[in-house]
């Protein structure tokens, strides 16, 4: 792969060390800028890009037009790669019944927030299907990531077919052994900390999922893929962790959420900005799927973890109008404030000069570490 | 503080930087031995001093005499400081009535365990009293660390009166703010991952605890006291995490069970050994306070966290009877596994050659994301 990313920012760090991943992806930064459904574009992909890190478009609830237009969006502004993102459950059969039932529990707040809950759609988020594949074909993304496992064994073998990189979460040893089974290049060990969807697919078990620290090293020595880190890594003592635990390259997601190129909400930005990272929980009443955010009150009435929730992404739906009706209000009460354990730097600074600073921050902590001047 | 270690192992590492807080302890090396009430004793502790360390002892299972002649033997055995740990809970105040129905809910297993329950005694979980701080005047050692906060200020200003380090630690950053506050000279940000008892004390959400990565920064930037790591920490990698994290030492505890000098039991082993450090959860059915172990029969039949589970410590009472007669059989179905979430090493190598096994692995981290030769 020869893409370079543009040279708009000095490159000069110590601690920028080529290996396989890096020269392979094409990048001058060890950063993977997380892919973020709903909070994340095209314009924080190509800020990332262009500072020297790995862009990321989430596809999972774009639909093939808007997704098509971000690749060419991005290949307009970036000289870079890009990574694709696509979650890869399968549609769940959900009998009408239980989605009736979720749908009652929640409509004791539709009086108070003035809901009609026959106004309101849904996004969707799109499984990884033979469409999916098509645009792949067609986009040609130099990466293509999944969350929940691996896509068919045949679509995988189409993606790999274009020449992409295969990047996927695990969230445990046994399941980073899976992806290397099954075809995966690279590995992203989840930790705990990580903000969003967990990308657990092997197992159900919430309260055995370990953290970054514990994880990437039992990882590494189990694949014999790269490995990046992913969950709690919100600056460049955060980096400067995964490298020496392992990693070929971090991936950060919370700490661009207060970037002026991130999508996140205005009731998202508030929560991050004011609340507390002690006080995020793993929860399942947004989606059906268990993904850590800040704690709010639909997660306080109804979970965190709540054995009603239909499967993902199904319970979505009866969640929307809430959300809708109370964002339209200034309240995130019932928005998935998705956020990792880690900190969240200032809001408002541009995605090219966070990137920078952690970089600043990553040469910082190796030398202190080892008792040279930074 | 003048105490130096034995020079019975060579120290030469190039990724040991002196520090505020190994200066003050008088170790060579970052790392501290965690104490294991009821798995580590003065072996463990003389050990890993003598290899550069902090060795630790813990109190809160130990009788008076015991303890004065621990720390006389490690005194014997090590020309090294010392750290003596202890509990420092509030007896509660626990209705018979609520003890019955714990002890009731359990006794479904003594007739296939054979089970006399009157038979079995309990060792205390002593909490830090007048006669706990007569020990510490009598003892002098140099390091006092407590577990789920800080005594009483009346003790806290014996202590630190006999010139002793006194060290808790903080689950969450307003523990550690808290610490600071109080009294305390050194904070163990305890991340998600570590086994044993959650050192939590102003919150009680083990669901929103966070990883070690995540909270180890924050801590670091919370607080003008030095920062030991713990959590996850298993191998000189995840020492290198720590250290580029900000700490001044890291604390070990798991990654030690295996040692031919730690009291862990065999059916402890036996799990440590074959089990899979992906399968340790957060549970109150054994003492009554959250801490991290391997899944086992109780923790899945009864929690991992149960609602029943009365205060610590008067929980392990009726928990008591089972472990022995299962113990007696080499089963581990009714044993405390405590355990991390980081992996465990090979089984019967010597605590110092382990020590010194982490600090090549550091250096080598170090130096490999430096993009140094090792």
């Amino acid at each position: 792969m020869t893409v370079r990313s543009e040279p708009d920012l000095p490159r000069e760090f110590d601690a920028v060390v080529p290996n396989a991943l890096t020269v392979r992806l094409g990048v001058d930064l060890p950063i993977v800028q997380a892919p973020m459904a709903g909070s994340s574009g095209v314009d924080l992909a190509v800020a990332v890009a262009r500072a020297g890190g790995l862009g990321s478009l989430p596809a999972a609830m774009l639909t093939a037009e808007q997704l098509v237009e971000q690749v060419d969006e991005f290949r307009r502004g970036a000289n870079a790669a890009i990574n694709v993102n696509f979650f890869c459950h399968h549609e769940p059969q959900v009998s009408r019944r239980l989605l009736e039932e979720w749908s009652d529990s929640l409509a004791r707040f539709d009086r108070e927030l003035g809901v009609d809950r026959a106004a309101v759609r849904t996004t969707p988020r799109n499984p990884f299907d033979e469409d999916a594949c098509r645009l792949v074909e067609r986009c040609r993304p130099e990466v293509v990531s999944f969350h929940f496992g691996l896509p068919d064994p045949k679509f995988v073998e189409r993606v790999r077919a274009t020449g992409a990189v295969v990047m996927s979460s695990a969230t445990t040893v046994a399941e980073a052994v899976w992806l290397e089974a099954h075809g995966c290049d690279v590995v992203i060990a989840q930790g705990a900390e990580a903000g969003g969807h967990r990308g657990m697919f092997l197992t159900e078990d919430v309260a055995a999922q370990p953290g970054t620290i514990a994880l990437m090293p039992r990882v590494v020595d189990a694949v014999d893929l790269p490995v990046i880190a992913a969950g709690g890594i919100a600056d460049g003592r955060g980096i400067a962790a995964g490298l020496v635990l392992g990693a070929s390259a971090v991936q950060i997601g919370t700490a661009y959420l207060l970037c002026p190129e991130a999508l996140t909400t205005p009731v998202h930005r508030l929560a991050l900005a004011r609340g507390n990272a002690d006080d995020t929980v793993v929860t399942n009443v947004f989606t059906g799927r268990p993904a850590r955010g800040r704690r709010n009150r639909l997660i306080d009435e109804l979970g965190p973890l709540s054995q009603d929730a239909p499967p993902f992404p199904t319970a979505a739906a009866a969640v929307a109008p809430l959300r809708a009706a109370a964002e339209a209000r200034g309240s995130g009460d019932f928005s998935p404030l998705w956020s990792g354990q880690g900190g969240v730097p200032t809001a408002d600074v541009p995605a090219s000069d966070l990137t920078r600073r952690f970089m600043l921050e990553l040469d910082a902590a190796l030398a202190n570490a080892a008792g040279r001047p930074a």
